[in-house]
């Protein structure tokens, strides 16, 4: 029985053949999302990753429904897997946000599903940090997301030669198009066509673009200029003054495909432009008010980066960390007639924080010492019987090979002396 | 637009009204899972929350098709949410198995999915904690897995007046059985009767039992001595010798619903009665073997414990910790010529570590400073220009009021003293 195709398992180092997601690298990552989303005052929130699936098609037309995994339970309700956190949030926030100061700052990483054809960077399901600002509508909360996008990617080992973020703007383009008399009520099919520019024929998109009045050599040298507008400089400015600068530059090839951003878009792009976007965000300002169905209305902006192009790019860069030594204690029971005070041992320095491995059933000696070089132990610790017929134990430091023999009730402060 | 009956959402601290669900607490109950299951030597891994429908069927027949949220996906699969994680581990092992040295001792802590009626303690979705043992069949491992579960309840604050690990024996069953006459084609019918004894009324009970050869009297007086078996009284000596006796009881009134079980068998019970079980498990020796079709065979045995029971038991018990105080200091900016100065002393504070909060705009400065004391810092900072027109920092410990005055680049070295 095998997996379905486009999900992972996610299997502990070292990896078996044929087997590329590791559950250790997988962590690494999460726990580097949640430190830099800490530093910045962000806290953690989940919501269900099944959800009402109208939740997903009044925010993005029946046409998204292609894309989910979505079906009817058992109790009738349409439901779907979600396919994305920004309407899960926005509902959160909208149901409870007057217990919370403002600005909100909350994050989370959902696992997050959609029918589409795998394909290299791309699966049926992916991890995803999701970091948000409601309540701000000044310019310095998208400072301040941008900034944190810019830390997350530092934590993790990369550097401005490893990244770049293309910073752009909605009302930029809707200036463009309003300049040039485009229909507003057209604007969204406007951006839909400048987001694909990159990857579609010239011809293609000349016609589209035509046919909403606006020329294709225009767009392509507002793209080429990239001069910051009023409200990129004022975050250009704030992120320079915390000496991000070199992190980031307006590229209004950037535009993004959802239809709910309102203001700044940004996309994090690695220098050399072999993978994917590895985030990307912006402003929603309309989001909460339409998902509360006009009750609340805040304005918002976050943004969102998957595990899967991010993984490949650490790979590429020789940044995944060893995951050896996870056992730091190898107990060895060499006389079995010592197991009842090794066991003794295992508790207590286990009880004291180590991670402690010994053989379950009797074992020759030589294999047990074996097995504690290959799980990467700092120390094997073994008990011994005095001619008396007290219990001692010998700590052997397995990089330095020094040995030492303590009273069973020392041994705990001797481990903290040596580590 | 409401969530879905059933599911949660976890909201961050200080909680909404009628939002029960603390992401906190459910992310301080996964740090503890995580780090008892490490310092017992298991690794951690995950799996798919959506599987191949056959996988659950296999292994627990076409019943359980009714309790499960599975549906046919875009693809003509029949597929469903994850409703246990054992046979997805059972697969991955069985794929795998060669990479590993063994024994193999992995942990996760998946979501899983029921389509139940909700109640008390049981919602359409739970975490659950997960560790399993493969490729040893000595009682040792037994002992191993037992001993990590009662750590795992300790780690959160609970004591042998709080919980008792109830151990019992599908072979001393079997044994009984057998000794009685039964039929061995029908020895889990018998078990399911068993398993039911203490919530059926008797006369059900009694009925049941007669058509299988045995009287109630006689079980209920197998249970009542509960006298340990030789199987059992190897698990006891090594919990004993690990200094854990006082938190497990031989009790063969549990036997455990599911079919797989093929040795010791154990639920985690608070003492005073008033909850579910919190955690489950035993050995399943036969199970790697049947979900990979006869390829692999390895003994297996684990358990289980949710996150709904336990977060109910740690608030009834106030063993939920605080979580005030995530924000550690807070960068307070009276003077807006000073923002740019002070961002980039946010930015210097967060990149050694700390949790920053700033206001994004110009606020009030007594406003500021009320905010920081909300959010439980334990430092407020000022850039402030002297008359030369070179910044410095005003530091203030909120605890004792204290205040000083240090030159912009030694911010770090004198928080990291104050700390």
């Amino acid at each position: 029985m095998e997996r379905l195709p486009g999900f992972r398992d996610f299997y502990p180092e070292p990896l078996p053949a044929n087997e590329p997601w590791s559950c250790d690298l997988r962590n690494h990552i999460f726990a580097r999302w949640r430190e830099t989303a800490r530093r910045y005052g962000f806290r953690e929130y989940d919501g269900p990753p099944l959800e009402p699936l109208e939740l997903y098609t009044n925010k993005s037309g029946a046409e998204i429904v292609a894309q989910l995994f979505n079906f009817v339970d058992k109790g009738e309700r349409a439901v779907s897997l979600r396919p994305e956190m920004t309407p899960t949030v926005a509902r959160m926030v909208a149901t409870a946000e007057r217990a919370y100061k403002k600005p909100i700052k909350w994050f989370s990483f959902p696992q997050l599903f959609r029918y589409e054809k795998p394909q290299k960077g791309r699966l049926r399901e992916h991890f995803q940090l999701n970091c948000d600002l409601f309540g701000e509508a000044d310019p310095g909360a998208d400072a301040e997301i941008v900034a944190l996008l810019i830390d997350v990617l530092r934590s993790l080992g990369l550097t401005s030669e490893d990244f770049v973020i293309r910073l752009s703007s909605r009302q930029a383009w809707q200036r463009f198009f309003a300049a040039r008399g485009g229909d507003p009520a057209r604007a969204y099919e406007f951006y839909q066509v400048v987001d694909k520019i990159e990857r579609e024929r010239p011809e293609v998109s000349a016609e589209k673009l035509q046919a909403l009045g606006v020329s294709l050599t225009d767009v392509q040298e507002f793209i080429r200029a990239s001069v910051p507008e009023p409200e990129l400089q004022v975050v250009l400015d704030n992120l320079g003054a915390r000496g991000l600068g070199a992190f980031v530059a307006v590229d209004y090839g950037v535009i993004r495909g959802l239809a709910y951003y309102t203001g700044i878009v940004f996309e994090a792009f690695d220098r050399k432009g072999k993978f994917r976007a590895i985030a990307g965000g912006g402003r929603y300002d309309q989001l909460v008010h339409q998902v509360s169905e006009g009750k609340v209305n805040l304005p918002a902006l976050g943004f969102g980066m998957g595990d899967v192009v991010l993984a490949e790019l650490l790979k590429e860069r020789n940044l995944v960390p060893s995951f050896a030594g996870a056992v730091e204690v190898v107990v060895l029971i060499e006389d079995e007639t010592l197991r009842a005070d090794s066991l003794r041992l295992v508790q207590q320095v286990r009880e004291a924080g180590t991670a402690v491995e010994f053989t379950l059933v009797a074992t020759k000696g030589d294999k047990q010492f074996k097995r504690a070089l290959e799980l990467g132990a700092r120390q094997t610790l073994r008990v011994e019987r005095s001619a008396e017929g007290t219990v001692a134990v010998r700590i052997k430091n397995l990089r330095t090979r020094e040995e030492q023999v303590v009273p069973f009730d020392q041994v705990i402060a001797a481990l903290a002396g040596a580590a």
